[in-house]
């Protein structure tokens, strides 16, 4: 599927930009007007918006137009979608809610015609009732909302108000997205399309779906099984429960479907549960490193409790907290004090420093019994030890080994971790800060790293 | 158990305080310079320390002293014991490491002697191998660590690296302690001591601990039934897996004993149990808010999506999202729009203002069908919304109505939602970030109200 009408579009214009704050087009067109291509407004009423000059219709424009963005209010949406298609735009983002959402057949009725509409020109739409799309490594960003922090996780999120908070949220605690699409009533196109077409884009490490329900259970497994062989997918299934179910079709206008049906083939096709936005996006972000060749995974701490606690959830998701082979203690007892515990998790005590995470990191990555490495800190504030040695020294280990083993990072400081992440993370080592977080990640790369084996021993 | 000479000392002395800032005796005494009672260093070696006059043993101060902080070599520790015993100090934070913890005979034989001596004559011990102490509210920070922020959760870890880690990642977070207690090796106070003191503690609506393994279980569980018929008691149980259960004998030299033996016990007690350390934060902010009635929870949002996760949450833990009365969905449909969702949840959509949560929940105050509100928004950035209005209009409806149901809140846009998050903690409105941390709040505020509705029931 060929989407770049939409994530890398040449021209755009924006049906309803407008000078008035108060008015969704005004925050549409000003997120636009940062980007690389070409923008035009189009305003029946205003001259120019934004000192750019306004068109009475997308037909006025004197130059071809990839994609239209359309935020008028929903009787005109029809006229503008037609006007669009036989202007020849390739696509357009319906923003305008009040259609099949609401429930009424009147509107259920004008949502269809729409689609047929954009669809005899070839046009493809995106919503209605959704907040847009983002291109973060283009700096496009064709939505009402702040614009996502750049990354290499795609989002596509079948709830608007949901994906801007995780949006918000994202920006603050600095995850970022390759590109994020907010599907809205999906009348055209749904989560098959965007998978397909993220399957192959190269600024995209994993996928994240946030999926209420769909009308082709079909089409959506079958996209999974091609996709998921090729990148990991990670869905968020949200209506789970009696209430919630009911809600969804009233807030989306489709079927939530039992629980049962859908986790089963989901996970049948290829896709990795989370329970929660912030499971998601600790799996999501795993992908940054190789996949694992089994499920022992070794911890090296300065924090007892933290290594207790990542056992115990590790524990819990079938990974394995392995004994240290002899040999591994015996190099280990070469540098660490008395009092440091040689069990795994090694807890080389807080008076540990970043060379003791070097060291300790080569021995993990030569120990033929560990598949994964998680480094545990609590970065001291005391007795002189620098707030990112402890981050250095494990991307020096990562350096002068081959590598080749995941590495996953739990620094659980707060602000005082902020260096040490900004280290780590630039060498694509994720961070996390929750004993749970890190361990879901790694879960998810093992689970990852098998389906994988297993597909290819099938091939 | 009165255990002001901790919490409320009128004299410090710092023993192996020190102007060398590689010294764990620097960060302590500085942490204490701006504490409001007398605080004296006591160094063999220098004759003042941060421009006070250093004494070179605690006999030597001419000054009464409560409390003792002691950051000496672990061969010092028994001398200066001893001394500060017969100075008639009530009590000593032993910062020391390497004592029971190392396995060692003749450390845990020294740790044992320590203990008797200071008990002769009365003087009680926290530690040895500790953080040390907080009381936020008299700006006592008696250990090398950032202070906590202020609050009503009393904090008790007997992990220190992992206690600091919680601290630090608590001021990121902006949530409060009213004490910080780390209990070390438990040579001598052990949780039972600080429970009890805390259940009288005005300060204190909450308590959290933070739990590896006792020697005494059967201490613990009977101040845990004793303490939870006055305040709530939210346990994080670590070491629950094989792994970490062997961890935990290394690192605090106690016995983590079975998770199925521990964990029925801690029930039967009326402690609630934490999975992680988020959710005990979770549920421990909860009680700022009175107890419900009931387990019927009613949700406002102006996202669906979030609607929809808090429901599948609440499911999961046993709450109960009943369907509204015919009345509130009347009342409800005067002002909402035709697209709003009427069942529970109500999605007021993204349009939805300040007057809308007002009204919202002050129809919900009044339902007899509901026990608990929790008011979702996902703050909008778009279309002249501002960004503390929902949260004004909670307020606003909490003060209007007679009150009486807990509110807990979900505002889902990070910083975006920062003012909100004020307004609402300002009126002791509980604030989360994630459907599963508002959802479990509720839960505790349920099993709490109906552990507290039992034991008066048999009283």
């Amino acid at each position: 599927m060929q989407l770049d009408f939409l994530f890398n579009p040449k021209s755009i214009a924006v049906v309803g930009a407008s000078n008035d704050p108060l008015k969704i087009g005004y925050d549409i067109f000003r997120n636009l007007t940062t980007y690389q291509g070409r923008v035009y407004p189009v305003n029946l009423k205003e001259r120019e918006v934004m000192g750019k000059k306004a068109y009475r219709s997308v037909q006025e424009i004197e130059d071809e137009i990839d994609l239209v963005v359309i935020a008028v209010p929903r009787q005109h949406v029809f006229d503008v979608v037609k006007e669009s298609a036989e202007k020849g735009a390739k696509g357009a983002i319906v923003i305008t809610a009040g259609f099949g959402e609401t429930g009424e057949e009147q509107w259920i009725a004008a949502e269809k015609k729409i689609v047929e509409e954009a669809r005899k020109r070839g046009m493809r739409i995106v919503g209605p009732n959704c907040v847009g799309v983002m291109n973060t490594v283009r700096g496009l960003n064709a939505t009402f909302i702040m614009p996502a922090r750049a990354g290499k996780i795609a989002f596509i999120s079948q709830s608007g108000a949901l994906g801007a908070g995780i949006i918000y949220k994202t920006v603050k605690e600095k995850i970022g997205f390759s590109k994020f699409v907010s599907l809205g009533n999906m009348a055209d196109l749904d989560f098959s399309e965007f998978l397909e077409y993220l399957s192959g884009d190269s600024d995209t490490e994993s996928i994240m779906l946030y999926l209420e329900g769909v009308k082709d259970g079909r089409k959506l497994l079958s996209s999974l099984e091609k996709v998921t062989q090729k990148k990991p997918v990670i869905v968020i299934k949200g209506g789970r429960s009696s209430a919630a179910s009911e809600a969804v079709s009233s807030h989306t206008g489709s079927i939530a479907g039992s629980w049962e049906v859908y986790g089963a083939a989901l996970k049948q096709a290829g896709a990795i549960i989370a329970e929660t936005i912030d499971e998601a996006l600790s799996m999501s972000r795993a992908f940054s490193q190789p996949l694992p060749k089994g499920r022992r995974v070794g911890i090296i701490t300065n924090a007892g409790g933290g290594g207790v606690l990542v056992s115990d959830q590790l524990e819990k998701h079938g990974l394995e907290v392995p004994r240290l082979s002899k040999g591994s203690i015996a190099e280990l007892k070469k540098f660490l004090p008395p009092f440091a515990s040689f069990r795994n998790p090694v807890d080389m005590i807080a008076s540990a420093r970043g060379e003791d995470y070097r060291k300790a990191t080569e021995i993990f990555m030569r120990d033929d019994g560990i598949d994964m490495i998680i480094e545990i800190s609590v970065v001291p504030t005391f007795a002189g030890i620098e707030r990112d040695e402890h981050a250095r020294g494990i991307v020096e280990a990562l350096k002068s080994s081959k590598g080749g083993k995941p590495i996953l990072a739990l620094f659980m400081a707060g602000d005082v971790s902020a260096r040490a992440r900004e280290v780590l993370e630039a060498e694509a080592i994720p961070v996390y800060e929750r004993p749970e977080d890190v361990a879901i990640a790694a879960k998810a790369l093992y689970e990852y790293s098998k389906a994988k084996r297993r597909v290819n021993n099938e091939l």
